[in-house]
């Protein structure tokens, strides 16, 4: 792997059958996509161009080999997809699919972007997709069926994440002064940022815009779709923190601000759910 | 961090509770040192000095605080032994211990080392250890106990292994045209390495001097050290291969030569094992 300018950064994950997917609901490609996804992000989210990335790999031993094959397909056409390539793994026998998944990235001679740098009077914007993988989550977990197109990209997305890759390095660009991509929930990835920050985030909800396939799921479901953009997890779209009066791209829709303080606030909004808790 | 010449290696692996330890045989501490070790002696035997580690955990809800403690301590003391850093991390839960470990290295400016460069007339030579590891996991398998201190030495092998680390760039600095950490036994390694190159590796059994704990198991358990150190696996010895006439430091011995052909074959002696099988 190459790191031409000296400053690398990393974002490892473990992801296990039955917790972070489950093989009836996504196919070994959609797995294998995800996983890349995720580290990819999360790499892209510090400021960096992902570059490379390798994988423990642990299957059973009967695990069909189709399926195999599908699941380093994914992985690697999400690296592809983002120019980074698959420098090695490992293969080990175990009871359940794991993946244990590492991302590497090049900052191209810039400082990584952390989660502590955020100050009062500064905004906060969203990039990417927010409430996807939540809605299609409980699309399959109620058994609805994905019977209109809107449904389908609901389930598509929690199958899939789809990470604005792009987003990350521009924003550092930009001069983002804190930046994460949303893994947790964006109340939750928000609160780490704040409280890295010593700071008090307030957003606000008529600032975010409910997509199509999560409109159409939490009225399939009657649910509140907000619950699912500010609390569901799983979609990495990224979150970050940018001085006041900075002009930014349509990607990035400013959705809050900075202010003394601490925790996270939504004006006229009070959450059910903060967000996937690691150890449910 | 950092990778100041702009070359960096990277090894991963996935360690998983009942197949690659077991908590009632080793503790926290060892598995987490034994974790490390076995990801930072893979990029020291491409030539890398090892400079941070990241892990993926899963673990039980009902895992000892002590225990993951102790594991968390293992794996940064392990890093600090080599000079590296533990970057960052991951939790989630899950039913068994489960750690996904990914270590890099910097190479310094020179090329990686890799498995391909063996060539007919060049010498074969080890570092390190081999033997104990497959010795200790005998006796605590047999549940003979460790009364002496070789018993001990050969069982505390097993628990947490001793890589020669800095062997590894020096390796790469006299020339080593090819080389590895022994992970799975010295033969299936080699064999790695006569695949990779094209070539024919003979060994000479005479040349392995057996440690005295390896001896001391063997003796009480009624079998034939040589088949643990050149059959055992997990010591993380370095195998590595010179040109002809090279000078190596005494912590090199030669063990064998490179010849036209294929396979790893050993002088007279016929093994009845040959490694460790990822899938046993």
């Amino acid at each position: 792997m190459s790191a031409p300018d000296g400053r690398v950064v990393v974002s490892t994950d473990l992801l296990l059958e039955g917790r972070h997917f489950r093989r009836d609901w996504s196919g070994g490609y959609d797995v294998g996509r995800k996983a890349a996804a995720q580290n990819l992000s999360d790499v892209a989210a510090m400021g960096a161009t992902p570059t490379s990335l390798v994988v423990g790999l642990g299957i059973p031993a009967d695990l069909p080999l189709d399926w195999l094959d599908a699941l380093t397909d994914g992985i690697r056409d999400e690296c592809a997809a983002v120019g980074a390539s698959v420098a090695g793994g490992d293969v080990t026998r175990c009871d359940l699919v794991v993946l244990g998944v590492t991302a590497m990235g090049d900052l191209g001679g810039r400082r990584p972007v952390k989660r502590s740098g955020a100050a009062p009077g500064q905004v906060v914007a969203v990039a990417g997709r927010l409430g996807y993988s939540a809605a299609g989550w409980a699309l399959l977990e109620a058994g609805v069926p994905a019977d209109s197109p809107a449904l389908r990209e609901a389930v598509a997305g929690h199958r899939r994440p789809c990470p604005p890759y792009a987003m990350g390095p521009l924003a550092a660009e930009l001069g983002a002064t804190a930046m994460l991509d949303v893994s947790d929930g964006l109340l939750q990835d928000l609160g780490h940022v704040a409280e890295a920050s010593g700071v008090r985030i307030e957003l606000d909800p008529t600032r975010f815009a409910v997509a199509e396939p999560v409109a159409a799921a939490a009225k399939e479901l009657g649910t509140d779709p907000l619950e699912w953009v500010l609390a569901g997890g799983e979609d990495h779209a990224f979150a970050a923190v940018f001085p006041a009066g900075v002009r930014l791209p349509e990607a990035w829709r400013v959705v809050g601000r900075v202010c003394e303080g601490e925790g996270v606030a939504v004006d006229g909004w009070e959450p059910r759910q903060r967000g996937w808790d690691h150890f449910r």
